[in-house]
């Protein structure tokens, strides 16, 4: 059976008067979204049409939590008790949920945003607190990480995970990115990044910035709406995929079946 | 058969290092409580812990939505565009609902608060949008309400409602509330206000202030925390109505079978 | 002597990660920036880096206070207490002015923000508790506004106010301006534009919607930079101004001897 | 000539229709007040109502900035760039400065508030950052600190600053607090921390946890109103100090000679 894979994006970042991103483009592309809950972006006007968005094109619906940093874009680090992290979230996939239930759907997966994004990765107790939340409010939702805090939260509480891939990024040859601010650590050339997305999910390898091959698991891609070429890249993403044969589906089907 | 009625109370008004309420003494008295979504009062801690007491407690979980002006506590008149308002209303229950979903239940119940709570009585806009947020979150969610604008939206669109009972004010015989600012529009005996109580709920009558006998439904009554002697004169109502045969009864219990 | 006015624009209402306005090309044109305060947009940052860019260009500086309202951009009416009124506005002006301070100037102007803009002309109590904080901070401020409460409540305090004018709108006989959503309340054609706002200047004068000729006092043109042409007609009106002999100054040297 | 020092206190940390904080009593004791100014606690009428009381009573008005974190009272660690820092803290002074004008007096000091009073004193980028916008707004200002990189910061950029003794906490003999958590952290005997206080102002020493002679200055004391027993603590070291003679006074006459 050929590969299956879910495009996501993050979408619904609007804000009141304040416009961000290319929803429309980007909802051609993707089959899964992380929509902002209103605490870093997002209010109720933009959640509510971004979810019925998402449902006429049948893309699914994910959480985008974040730090309560409106200001900040969600981008700053905040040193939040495991609590806070737990409810916080619990709160926005709620919120949200509201708007999918009110569109006749439910939310499927969760990414959570910026630093808090960054930090669930590396803090234990963060890790935990969201994976907690996730399950607390429905075990079937599906969490998306890169290795790290979370997948190890995961399995101990028997959460499904997808793996996000990392696709204009260097990887060293113990699998983890290399630092920003290192030369070589973000890639630009959009038939580099091509190349190395179709090898991710058809052979489900990297090659590491020394030349190694290594074995990545990738169930979702995530892509970008903003910065120069970002849309033409993701719509290239999305065509050459479908042309290896490479299956593209929401995360909460090709989730379903599979264990953390 | 004798009569049921809810007991109801804003509970969960804290916010961050700020308390407000004596929610302990109140849950050993009601038997809903309206709970704040973070909209003009209640933060994700708040409500993880208001909910989990109430479950402990057996007590109804409603939602307690407002004006988006923590500042003002919501009491506050703003005027939005009904699409706003039931956006709103959609996020703070959804907010709240993933609070009940982590603690095995769900939101029952729906009371607006403070200025959105007076305008919905009055504005079909308001009333309308609240009612349908209501339905488009779940059809069996219950909506107290007074008389007005609220009834009204919810008989077009076949949602619940429930009758709240003032006990603390004077009526006209037309059946509204004597004014604020009027002489005698507040009532401050406490052994009239349960003598009233008692005839409300039990004869389903009121006697207005000019002397007139009016019909009144009281599917619940509203209990306050604060305030001189307000617990003491809740813990009697309850009191009282129990010694009266009256059977005590969460509003999601309460109005299962009724139609608006 | 020829006439002297100011053109001023809203400026400084791009917020955190979001951007708002083509600041940049819209200092070139004005004399004067009404500058948001972190309450309908702005934030520290953006205020800091507005403030610097005014005195780099010699733009005076305005505070642009507006009800307490992000969400919603400061457009939706409020109902607060007068007191609350004064105090929201005092503490937007004194956060502007540490800025101001920082880069050795001072806040020599005033114009309230959408709906709070709209109201202070028509709510005796807005317009009063407005002079009354403009009073409090600096009695040399100066307020702009349009006729109607501000400018009574001005001439009671002794303030010194600053007449709008509005170019792109239709004058009734009465001086007032055509409603909107009235056929020709607004007007389109830049040429028209142009012509009505050289007569207001230099002659005094606007013709009405039915052809009569009406006094009007003009300190200030509000120019904008969004909307298809705006900024085109913006720099037109600053050189056709220039052309006709105009002089174009700040609105704190403009008034500085003027009485309400 | 016999000591002068401060007595100082957090103040106005109520909030909309949330109390906070006996701040009536703690008016009676101190010669200098800490008030909130709306990032972590506070709000335009608190701020004004405090500042107003503080005028009658001669007690001098300091600046009590904060991280932006209402929900979290400003307790928890925010990792932001220095000119965030920066910029926050000027809108913070100036919002407060604006009642400092309208009540006739001026914000002679700046205490900052939880956890950015914390980091302030170990981060030298945010110690700067705060030490920036104290001089940027007024050179006069008085920087009230523990030692630290605030200490240095000042020096280097010839800031005010006051040395505010920490009375119910044991000192290293290095002169480092013991870190809480440690036995013997905290003191709690009401008389031993008024000897502690009176040897600190009046000898200019501190006896270290483990029994050596530490010399200290002392231009501050810090009170608190809250927690038990807290408010008559604050009672008797003012009564206590001007029993010894010490002369109590407002930062801003007291520091107003003195170089960092």
């Amino acid at each position: 059976m050929g590969a299956r894979i879910a495009l996501i994006a993050d979408l619904g970042e609007s804000f009141g008067a304040y416009s961000m991103g290319d929803d429309e483009e980007l909802l051609k592309i993707v089959t899964g979204a992380n929509i902002a809950c209103g605490f870093h972006a997002g209010d109720p006007r933009v959640m509510d049409r971004t979810v019925r968005a998402c449902v006429e094109r049948g893309v699914g619906i994910g959480a985008h939590p974040s730090f309560p940093d409106l200001i900040g874009f969600g981008r700053r680090a905040m040193d939040l008790a495991a609590e806070e992290v737990r409810t916080d979230i619990l709160y926005q996939i709620g919120a949200l949920s509201a708007f999918a239930t009110a569109h006749g759907t439910r939310v499927t997966h969760l990414t959570p945003h910026g630093k808090l994004g960054n930090l669930v990765i590396t803090r234990p107790d963060y890790a935990q607190a969201m994976v907690e939340a996730a399950q607390a409010f429905d075990p079937s939702l599906v969490i998306v990480t890169q290795d790290g805090e979370v997948v190890r939260a995961a399995q101990e509480r028997d959460a499904r995970i997808a793996m996000v891939g990392v696709i204009d990024r260097n990887y060293e040859d113990d699998g983890t990115l290399t630092p920003r601010g290192t030369p070589e650590a973000v890639l630009h050339d959009p038939e580099v990044i091509l190349a190395r997305t179709l090898r991710m999910v058809v052979d489900g390898t990297v090659v590491s910035r020394t030349g190694a091959v290594l074995p990545v698991r990738t169930d979702a891609i995530l892509l970008h709406g903003d910065g120069d070429g970002a849309l033409e890249l993701a719509r290239r993403v999305r065509t050459e995929l479908l042309a290896a044969g490479v299956e593209l589906a929401p995360l909460g089907e090709l989730i379903a079946g599979r264990a953390a």
